[in-house]
């Protein structure tokens, strides 16, 4: 029995997200599961790093499955990806131990939050990026994003209703920065993140960048612990999983 | 009566291109005249810079048409992408002159074609890019592009079977680049382009980006006048108008 660790692009917006769900709608788990026992010929089960909720998009999301057919690692990303539709595809396959654990071992995640400026909808854009009618002040929205960095318990950013003890999480890099003209983006790396953090997080930076409320605010609404303190959950559409990492050892056989 | 000119961007992706076709085919033009023709509160003949193919998109395409209705120039934008579909939106719109014509009047038009090199298909980049499976050398191409530019007989980039006298055009710009990393974009400028001329020199230029041409390849080929000379047509989905330039005496009421 071997392990394989896939990585997997997917264009979130025709799918009710990564979790295979009852009742029918398509999940990026679910067409892999497919895709899956085609190719290996004997049932698969999925395990990805997380979830990620419908019109959410990934550049780099990653998950484990095992199998004993004879297909090698390396041939996956070719053999999936005949029978994978358009906007689910496998980029890379790698064998790892069979300790390996897609989401107990991942060692930083790293999200992108886009936002574009117009006044009117823009139809190459718009389902990869939050409309926003007004410019946005970037460099407000960089130094409130500053103030999530470190060890913070962030139950400011928790979804309501979601069951979590700890809401204490490790940020290691945050950002905000313009790419291009009319553009802004998010960029934030960590260990793990609460259901909802990025876009709660997004949500409120959009408060700074609107000058509703100063970058110091950050801080505060991150000190009160309450969902309230912080701004609305941000479209779905905007945030897109860039990548997840795994400690070395993680990869190491013996 | 006023004429309006207005700029668009659209998705070409689930559209059989700018024009209306007979048969339901969703068309760019189609959709515009019967936004307007809600809008106005009468028929609108919609004319515009040119046509694109089903599947090029356009960040900037420009269209006029004429009407009596009250609704203020600036407001159109508003009122139609109230009607519009999700992948058809108005950006601009403004009053010109009577005389003023979106196609006759074009002093500039610039497309850009995007390559992505990946061994899998990438479904965030798939559907706006064409995927190559092995690194170009964009230097190369960008050097072969370079014998573009200037006043040149296009007959070897003039698609089979289109009827055309004149084959000469000028082009006041070409270049190779690459915006990211895995990504190439080919832009040009010129006043008019023959039709798939775009294609066909994004088809010949993956040549060069490939090594089976020199750049100076290109010179030959446009010197040889001949279809057979130049490289396939290259994807539509790769192919967006980007934008279209008058000259400002068209926009002088007087």
């Amino acid at each position: 029995m071997k392990r394989i660790l896939l990585t997997i692009e997917y264009n979130g917006k025709n799918t009710c997200g990564w979790q295979m769900q009852a009742g029918g709608l398509r999940s990026v788990q679910g067409e892999l599961t497919r895709a899956l026992g085609e190719v290996c010929g004997h049932p698969v089960r999925v395990t990805g790093s997380g979830r990620t909720d419908g019109g959410v998009h990934a550049l780099g999301q990653t998950a484990h499955f095992d199998t004993d057919c004879a297909v090698p690692p390396e041939k996956f990303p070719f053999a999936l990806n005949i029978v994978l539709p358009p906007d689910i595809k496998v980029q890379a396959a790698r064998e790892v131990p069979p300790r390996f654990h897609a989401r107990f071992d991942v060692s930083r995640k790293t999200y992108r939050y886009r936002y574009y400026i117009s006044r009117h909808p823009r139809p190459l854009l718009d389902d990869f990026a939050l409309q926003v009618y007004t410019p946005l002040d970037a460099e407000a929205m960089n130094a409130a994003a500053a103030f999530v960095v470190g060890r913070h318990d962030f139950a400011s950013f928790k979804a309501e209703g979601t069951e979590v003890r700890d809401t204490v999480r490790v940020m290691t890099a945050a950002r905000v920065f313009e790419p291009a003209p009319g553009e802004v983006w998010f960029e934030i790396s960590g260990k793990g993140f609460l259901y909802n953090m990025v876009r709660i997080l997004a949500g409120t930076l959009l408060l700074v960048g609107r000058r509703k409320l100063p970058p110091e605010a950050m801080k505060e609404i991150i000190e009160a612990k309450d969902r309230e303190a912080a701004g609305k959950t941000a479209a779905a559409k905007g945030l897109c999983l860039v990548r997840v990492d795994y400690p070395e050892e993680a990869f190491l056989f013996k």
